[in-house]
């Protein structure tokens, strides 16, 4: 606190409006902001349809270089302006911040045509910009407790659900074989996972009585496994719900895990 | 109530039983009503089958033109027994209400072929009529408000959803490329969206390995994911239910769990 | 029980095993008649198999008839011991016992070609038969209590549900018209709900843009929605598991509702 | 214990390495393990794809060859070390080690093609070991646990779900016939799960009004339907969640809610 109060006046209130967003100022450059992002990710998504970039070229380009400078300028002012620059550069918003400006000037010294297609995926990923909308949503965070919270059963299951893919999948390409459409084990696993997760595209089906039987099983199986992660982030969600776990620590003997209404420690009695 | 007094007794009378459904009266008109409004809605969609319109063109015509006059004289008799008919007009039902005649007569100034088609889009809005029905039905209101509650978490969890479905259309766009399908960004999103919700209609299909593995992760993701909104609504509606044991305690007795609506303790029998 | 001791002997040891899973006898009959039942629905089935039918027409046949006079028998025995055999004979398990030997006997005196193919739908009722094993189970009533329980609720959202569904497909008949398969508006709907299901044939799948658009948005509708059913069953099972509610009516009150727990009425504070 | 002690140095020494993963030796001989299993299968996956195999068949050949010593002679130092040969031998990783060493050794004394390919599907059993791996997750136990008490349910629902797509299914191959896709009942019990389950390959779909009709409620069935075991298997991890909260009430205070690992009063610090 005592430190921000030296910087240069000017740098506290550009802090103030690009970083946070409690005053009025803040509040409109975040919305700003967003629009910004959302414009410029819908210009990239047109640019892709063949018939609105045959038209519209110059326009597209255009556009798509004045977001890339404007984001650039609010890059550069988040570096001057942040306390601790470096800090910003390595953290989560920093990093994203930088990947979805730089695409745009890739492009300029990498003028080959397959290869513009190719840095063409690094620009859609100044959409990861948006992602910043999140940390205004207080929510996000109740759901990511209980989703760390339940991570390590999330696991589990996955690797149930992959392991029954591999079996599933490899006894398919047996049963079912090339001529059927399963020409490997690893086509036949996702034709297996399209199939779990109850997707069913229908490019490959099976054709043989037991392979239709096996399909029969993992189907049910399938719709039925279901169950279990949203049993597990259910019971997580409600969990959070009813008693919200304080992250206090107790300065006696260093235990988490206490309640938010919790007055003394509950292992060792000291007052916390 | 003193207000209402002053109408006239006709129109007391039908306020009670067009409005109201406490009388026989009252509730015979409702089912009428509903009645009317599931035969108009069918005899819309049977006169988009070729094979019965053209048989049945005349019936089809008359019985149209036959609710739709039905519907406008209730519509202008509420319009006139209610108290403030300026606010029922502008109400969600008076909207519905006038939406669901207007169609058939916009057909009649406007002949033309082409235009026929676009106005029975708005015919077919008739069926919002229906939506009132949902009212007699006290626990939809125990729905929303767990909906409600749990608005914000949706919301974020739909932005999630947007953000994954735009990143891996706008890779997969790049990765299969136009020959698999995969023609433009907003079609490698919509082939995402069908791949994530499990829906998975095969129209668009990953043709090469690269692509195959990217699905078979948004495929489990997508079947993995579905846990987050099930588990926030499940909450959301347990609590609703839980929230329903007071947590009064027996003065008599000091026991605890009587339900919200006790008036005497369930295991001692003393006034709470 | 007065009454059923003065039954003849015989008559009483039979309704023991027949209609009882008590004694030793009547499980190993229980068994047995279970056994019976899958092998001829096996055989049924079988029948619908072209290259199994021909070769084996003869013992599919016989094991046919075979197992119709067997359960036929059953049957008769059924109605002659039990005590008030009108009541059985119009009892849920009496129906079906009935039409489970019925089609059989209807393919003798209907031999017509067409006919025959009519009656085999009937003759598949059989499988009603194996319904009787769920009462062994008794967890199936503790499902039913907590389905019975949120009815009200299933119905509002299955009434969200078609109206979706309605409005939606009658949207997409005009948007995608006759050439992209969406050729009349019940076809529409069904569609909508193959869509909303996320089942996804892909029979019938939007191609122009506003088309696809409109489809994104109902999967991913059906996607959150399907939160709201298992939210309501979910939370109902949940109530169950921890209260259970008894079936108590208060002498003083008549009110219902009290915990399995109550000594007390909750409402006028009598004793139960 | 005692009887541990009796043993070689070097024995117990191995055992700690093999069997168990508290000290650093044994856990890298796990994390080893591990890798290997899973670089084979691999190794039996990329086997499959024709254009991997052509190419490196004798890499292929030789690292098959390599693990499956590897994995032999763990075996039978496994048999060795551990206390009860037997016992281990019967258990299920015993089984399970044994399966996946096994196929190798079969594809040398049966060389003829076609069978080649059929043992090639008890290789990919190899795949099993790779289970052991979730005993080092204590979470499984957790999910089991839910899943093992809710069985009786899930049974029940699957004899429901089973007894629905066999009604349905026959009811459907005489509806829709064989000229549209329905060609026998097992194969219309095969479409019913598939669209049950909501997978919908789209390989077979009803072509007539009725079997649409039919099959759109199969659909809004299963999407419902799946609340049952999601909504199960909820109850059941939310109960196992909440019963590791105790029902000890502070003797000081007279609070209650402490955590089943609670050894002071979270309220008053007195000692529980």
């Amino acid at each position: 606190m005592e430190n921000k109060n030296t910087l240069p006046k000017w740098k506290n209130r550009l802090h103030e409006i690009i970083f946070e967003a409690d005053t009025s100022a803040g509040k409109i450059f975040d919305v700003v902001l967003i629009v910004s992002i959302l414009i410029s990710v819908i210009i990239v998504m047109l640019d892709s349809v063949k018939s609105v970039s045959n038209e519209y070229t110059d326009l597209i380009f255009y556009s798509e270089w004045f977001f890339t400078i404007l984001f650039s300028i609010e890059y550069f002012l988040r570096i001057l302006i942040v306390d601790r620059p470096v800090k910003y550069i390595f953290s989560f918003y920093g990093i994203v911040d930088f990947i979805s400006v730089v695409p745009t000037y890739l492009s300029l010294f990498f003028p080959g045509g397959q290869y513009f297609i190719v840095i063409r995926i690094l620009r859609v990923l100044r959409i990861f910009r948006i992602l910043k909308f999140a940390k205004y949503i207080k929510e996000a965070s109740h759901l990511r407790v209980a989703l760390i919270a339940s991570r390590r059963k999330i696991v589990v299951f996955l690797f149930v659900v992959l392991s029954v893919v591999l079996i599933v999948g490899s006894s398919m390409y047996l049963i079912e074989g090339e001529e059927n459409g399963f020409t490997s084990i690893p086509r036949s696993i996702y034709w297996a996972i399209v199939t779990l997760t109850t997707v069913g595209y229908g490019d490959i089906s099976p054709q043989t009585g037991l392979g239709q039987a096996i399909a029969s099983m993992i189907m049910i199986l399938g719709y039925g496994i279901i169950a279990v992660p949203t049993g597990i982030v259910t019971a997580e969600i409600s969990r959070t719900n009813i008693s919200s776990v304080s992250t206090q620590v107790c300065k006696a003997c260093s235990k988490e895990g206490h309640d938010a209404d919790a007055v003394y420690c509950k292992y060792c009695g000291a007052k916390l």
